[in-house]
């Protein structure tokens, strides 16, 4: 019984990429170094730079006609550089999303029946295809989120390719462990029964992704392509501010399914603007049953309470960081004020709470008192914003004016402001929305300042009464608040068993002493979950089993054959 | 950094027990035949018979004083025989739920720490010793559920064991897929960064597992062995009328624990009884984070909607028939008959609604008609409950008497009767519960006691237009009430592939030809899987990754060496 739509054209494109996708599942394994895009722009060839650059400038005021989806109107976005502070003049296709529904359901009858290896085949060329367009996709992102240039093109770009990838590796590992068919014989003495056994991955049906303003590739591929790989065709809901970068990738994926004969409308971008928003009608919508969302808390908790759907949420959290003993309190004052500084603390992982004991930070040369340390961390965050080449290359823009409203209302809330934000001059971009991180102090740690999350440039400075008492504020607060990362400096073993045993606890992914080129901000593919989905912070991780099979279902068909 | 709790004895156990669970989990990759316990009584020695009727014989009107847990109070259980129709007289310890939390919890700071390889060591003996009173645990079966002898020693013994097996299999896979630890290393150029990570598997949190009357140990031990080889304790509260079966695994379990110097509160049985139920307080409390479930639709659902539960439940579904071609019509009825009257009906995947076309049925010699149909299928239940061997052997008796209450309310609302209920004399208890099956007729497909689980001893024929209709309907049954087994009888290739693509995208778990020795009613560990876990009936399946990975998550530490 032959249940799949087979074609010679797509098993031709598994039979090209799969030993690629098993050396992807192998370094899944390993955890070691590993990637399957470089993330040096030199690596792309001589003329990917200003062919990208071109390709970007020539989108710029037009409508974005890539897509394989028709239009019933065109919707010029909400998109405004962050630079240039000029929209980005991009009208995207619209249809209603009850239309939208019905071609993806359409799609879903066909997709969910192309064997998987032939669905793995197809979304590994979709990959390597957009890895052709990283430069483009790099503008399009620095453009729309505000990062700069080196973190567009390689987050957007390379990292999430390899997101992607390491998504479809586990979609492989997973489809393929159950054999697609079994024989099943049993002797009963003067009888043998005989049943054939089909095992079918099914999906739980359509899926909504629903992206985010500051990184909307990045924090979009993993669950698109995890999707994708398991049959469930996926309405694409960008932020409404950062639609380009993932348009342009949707119009990849199109243009490999209809040149392999499948139907364009397995993925569909649905765009929207602040005014007219569409996602809560899509999401509430029976026929979605996989919901996948990067954002705030509030509107995350929304979604999770909705019934009967399957969901993989990212929302804020508080992270947090804890100095209990260093070799060199400057080599990690320089790492934090990076990491608290890159892309302005836009990030999920960019830390927030440093909590700094009171009893002092041990060091070979004797304690620091909770001065010196803060003083350290603010000369630090100090240099480097008024570097005139370092600051633009890291702090890059504020997304949207809300971010420097949040900082400026942090700085009203807190009880000693150390420094204050203030706009740094981007040497390209005279109109660019920069903030240089607020740097605000708490005699105490539980003011209620403490227990929020200030996305933007910040760093808080906790005093607390030792490391110890630092060690249970983390983990309380990432059981009430929830972590995307942690950081922990000390030169102590015992206090680092500890450290990891009560906050593993507390499913707090922990980071120990990061210096030099490593960075708490930053999770790689291959080696590092991002997030754990066990503490508020967000029910899902990148990418971990989870993250795959809640999306499908075995169905087990018995034929017998002799009874 | 040692982070677990290392124990010699432990670790021996594992090297006891690891090539079987790899080879029980070969069995799961390859899905042939494979068992971990015979279910031949006969495998277990001379003696065994014998010892566990004394067993069960001594128990009887006597505190069950097996468990390693305190007793605030002595609860005598609502369990009756449906057999004797007289209560067991067991008494159980009972403590506040609170005290139960409370030692769960302290035993969740342990057993989350010992190694994963410890954990299924100490599992796989438990599930060893458990083989040892397969007997006594039979006999406790019998005279709660009301399953005829030889279903009860095998679905509570080796079937249910070979469940347990399965469940630290997948476990076992799951947890070594990920290194514990492994070292990074990426090369800047200048400088070199070298990260050490572990990855630590940290269960949810505490389990909840709420047993049924009907199977009280085959439905339990998977999610049991799942959650405490995943490092979760598990509170065990069985139903109220059938304690005695499952408290004696525990019992075995807490002494394995003990012996290998654990807490005992790993796993605690929680009794109760109707009167003065604590399930609802148990599940609503907050340190219960994962809860398993089999049972009504009603409790089902709102067990589903607590909020920030993980949850594993199996519901009642609306299981199908379909008669499209046959072979032979009388092979088909003996086995439809065998699968309706197993255990009076009182199994979740039992077959009610067969939809036979009106058009006729092919076969061979020519067509047969609904009634020619109908007819082979009534003789076919005839024959088999009028045998004075075979009803008891096949029948047993009824749980309770609300079934009987149910299937009687079902004749009075069933358009026609052909066959009503009646009780069968029992050859051994002149005073057993039992019933043989009322076989109702419906002349059209949509009457609304053909939407609704009947549990108990019935065959529902439907007369529809067409095979191709019958199809139509089951998805459409399958889809708003869910289904937990489907069988179709055809001999059309076509059909079979078309009712395949069909009740596959229901997530139904299809059986074609079902004749002889094989029964739909059954499901095989290490081939079958039990339910699919994507319809109504219920959202897990018995046992697929899902079913494991849902109850933990990775936590990713990361310790820089080199920065």
């Amino acid at each position: 019984m032959n249940l799949y739509l087979n074609d010679p054209r797509r098993a031709a494109l598994w039979e090209k990429h799969q030993a690629r996708l098993q050396e992807a599942l192998q370094a899944w394994h390993q955890r070691t170094y590993w990637y399957a895009y470089p993330e040096d722009p030199k690596a792309y060839g001589e003329n990917a730079p200003s062919q990208g650059e071109a390709a970007f400038k020539a989108q710029l005021g037009r409508p974005f006609d890539r897509l394989r989806q028709p239009a019933e109107r065109w919707l010029t976005s909400d998109e405004v550089s962050p630079y240039t502070r000029e929209p980005l003049g991009i009208a995207y296709p619209q249809v209603s999303t009850a239309e939208a529904l019905f071609r993806a359901q359409e799609a879903l009858s066909q997709w969910r029946w192309v064997p998987y290896t032939e669905r793995l085949g197809v979304l590994m060329e979709s990959v390597e295809r957009f890895s052709q367009h990283f430069f483009e996709v790099g503008h399009a992102t620095m453009h729309t989120t505000g990062q700069a240039w080196m973190m567009a093109f390689q987050a957007s770009g390379p990292h999430a390719a390899d997101r992607a990838v390491e998504a479809l590796a586990v979609a492989y590992q997973e489809l393929s462990h159950i054999p697609p068919q079994a024989r099943w014989v049993r002797d009963f003495g003067k009888v043998q029964a005989v049943v054939e056994k089909y095992f079918i991955p099914q999906p739980e049906g359509l899926s909504l992704h629903i992206g985010v303003s500051t990184f909307p590739v990045w924090n979009v591929l993993p669950g698109l392509y995890a999707s994708l790989a398991v049959g469930s065709p996926v309405l694409m809901k960008p932020h409404p501010r950062a639609i380009y970068p993932i348009a342009i990738v949707v119009s990849l994926l199109q243009a490999v399914f209809e040149e392999y004969g499948l139907s364009p409308f397995i993925v569909q971008l649905l765009p929207d603007t602040s005014a007219e928003p569409i996602t809560k009608q899509l999401a509430e919508h029976p026929l979605i049953r996989i919901i996948d969302y990067t954002g705030s808390t509030e509107f995350g908790e929304y979604i999770e309470r909705l019934p009967g759907k399957i969901t993989f949420l990212e929302k804020a959290g508080v992270n947090g960081v804890l100095i209990e003993s260093v070799e060199d309190i400057e080599i990690v004052a320089k790492n934090l004020a990076f990491s608290a500084s890159l892309y302005s603390g836009q990030m999920c992982t960019a830390p927030q709470n440093v909590y700094i004991p009171q009893e002092g930070v041990k060091t070979p040369q004797g304690n620091l008192s909770y001065e010196e340390v803060v003083a350290a961390l603010t000369k630090a965050v100090e240099d480097l914003v008024s570097h005139p080449k370092a600051a633009p290359a890291i702090l890059g823009a504020l997304q949207h004016d809300t971010v420097a409203e949040r900082i400026a209302s942090l700085a009203s809330s807190a009880p000693t402001v150390r420094r204050s934000p203030h706009p740094y001059t981007h040497p390209q971009y005279a109109t660019a929305r920069t903030l240089t991180p607020i740097l605000a102090e708490s005699p105490i740690p539980d003011e209620a300042f403490t227990k929020v999350e200030h996305f933007g440039p910040r760093l808080l400075f906790i005093a607390v009464e030792s490391a110890r008492r630092g060690l249970e504020i983390l983990y309380q607060l990432a059981r009430e608040k929830g972590m995307l990362s942690c950081a922990i400096y000390t030169t102590d073993p015992e206090f680092k068993l500890q450290a990891t045993r009560l906050l593993s606890e507390a499913a707090v992914p922990l980071s120990f002493n990061f210096r030099g080129q490593v960075f708490i901000n930053q999770s790689v593919a291959f080696s590092d979950f991002h997030g754990t989905g066990g503490n508020p912070a967000g029910n899902a991780s990148f990418t971990d089993v989870s993250f795959i099979v809640k999306r499908f279902r075995w169905i087990g068909i018995r034929d017998c054959q002799q009874g």
